[in-house]
């Protein structure tokens, strides 16, 4: 298999993805060869100095960068020579099989829905975030903040891309998948969380515990935990900055340790027909190496064929 | 003054409720009296036991209980013996200047809200909650889960009463209120907090520093959070969640002491008539100690003619 790495994007960009490439290779025998998509003189240079042997490794020119804060839409048709552009016509066109940025977040959302395309079935595409757990696993947190308001259809599909993802990527037979909500008990909730219960009572394609409350996010109630994005998103800002605020109490725990985001890189866009991997901006490199894992893993599970086969089954 | 306690309300009630009391009268030199509502021989008994002076103390006898699970309206109509009921019948009639309970918050809600009333041109009233932050004082979260499907007035409103209660009984001057979003700039959010803005932007009565996101919520950048009763509860649990966390991993840290939220005591309802104050149903004697204080303060400053006075001027 093939993956592509946007080397541009990110704060720390390229070096952190370079080394992150190194940590990868240093796990041994490979039969995953990587494009690297950048500024090739800056990129070539690094891999010298950082002794990465490139025979496994193809290096695509790129002449333009998008910066985080440019406008996605705007960027990418005025930018088709950037990073992040060309690593999605290398996607589109079957050349790599994964593609994989820790830069703009938005481009990346937008080049995922035109140039890729929503799975037939999807009617919103989504991304998760990791939430750090007391049992030393990962929670799946589906809607992190792209779709801020939403149909209970749309939070139906998320829990079965989520539990997909949680099955097959985190390894998790039958995940537990929580609806976030205002009480526990079934008929609690704003209105979206009401009309959605009864949609994930009924979905059969995953295993719905019920209502989860804010206390149990980081605990190990649910495997997915479900909500439009704008909860997810002020879930998982509040969550991150838990580390912070242990870090300045200079508290030094191993459970704590875990809600150090910058280690889990990105979590992959759910829905989509081909691997995404949005990464966070702050990625360093143990982040790069576990998002090329995140897509490895992907691509040899053939996560996108199992979504495909449910959401045609529904049509 | 008079204050009105529910001695039946709360896990640990009375017990705890009387404690709280002895706490209270300590302090010192008070001009305030207590009606204490509940079953009179068993309040009787326990005053006796701790040695609690009745000089300033009047016994109401409420000889039926709302349990913390019965449905609210349906217990307030079938239960008129019972402490809650009986409370909100002496503060309506003037026969006391402000009701505390831990008891049944939907009860205390439509309690409020019936025998009360809102005050004129408040058209939700609302629940705050303390948020402990590193700078040791309180921030305040407002709605903190009464209404969980909001309009953009509705907030608006939510920021001007929470502002004056952070001002007056908080004792921030010109505190600074944020509107809690999934990004800083203006033009973020979802639908409800995208039309919210502007109305924030353009009140008189409070200082708006804008949009505040998840990450800002446990440090001091607004002293008034704004937000729907759905968010506000999420936040709020996983708030709460944090300081067992902290337990559990068995580390001592002041600042994160902040987090048991059993000392804080209860939020007023913000937006009716005469002061209400719900306790959570964990509090034990400090959380009691802390309402009758509040209730003091609320009459002492008298919050309710100051929140009159800007929305009657608004009508």
């Amino acid at each position: 298999m093939n993956i592509a790495l946007d080397m541009m994007g990110g704060d720390y960009a390229p070096l952190e993805a370079v080394k992150g490439i190194s940590l990868f290779l240093a796990e041994g025998d490979k039969n995953t060869t990587l494009t690297l998509i950048g500024d090739k003189a800056i990129v070539e240079a690094l891999l010298l100095e950082h002794k990465i042997p490139t025979d496994s490794i193809t290096l695509v020119h790129a002449s333009e960068v998008i910066g985080m804060q440019e406008h996605p839409t705007k960027a990418l048709r005025e930018k088709p020579q950037s990073s992040i552009a060309r690593g999605f016509e290398l996607l589109a066109s079957g050349k790599t099989d994964a593609f994989i940025s820790a830069g703009n977040t938005g481009a990346m959302m937008v080049g995922s829905l035109f140039s890729i395309k929503a799975i037939e079935g999807v009617t919103r595409p989504t991304i998760g975030a990791y939430i750090p757990r007391e049992n030393g696993k990962l929670g799946l947190l589906v809607d992190a903040g792209i779709n801020s308001d939403c149909k209970p259809e749309n939070l139906a599909q998320f829990a079965t891309l989520g539990s997909l993802y949680a099955e097959h990527i985190l390894g998790y037979p039958n995940p537990k998948v929580g609806l976030i909500n205002l009480g526990e008990e079934e008929g609690k909730g704003n209105l979206l969380t009401q009309a959605t219960y009864p949609l994930l009572k009924e979905n059969k394609h995953i295993n719905f515990i019920g209502n989860i409350e804010g206390r149990d996010v980081l605990i190990d109630k649910a495997d997915v935990m479900v909500c439009e994005g704008f909860t997810g998103n002020v879930v998982l800002k509040l969550a991150e900055s838990i580390y912070d605020l242990i870090q300045r109490r200079g508290i030094q725990d191993e459970h704590f340790e875990r809600f150090n985001f910058e280690v889990y890189g990105g979590v992959p866009v759910l829905g989509v027909a081909k691997p995404v991997v949005i990464g966070h901006g702050i990625s360093h490199a143990l982040a790069f190496k576990n998002m090329i894992l995140t897509a490895e893993r992907m691509i040899a599970k053939d996560l996108m064929q199992k979504m495909k086969d449910i959401f045609s089954s529904q049509a």
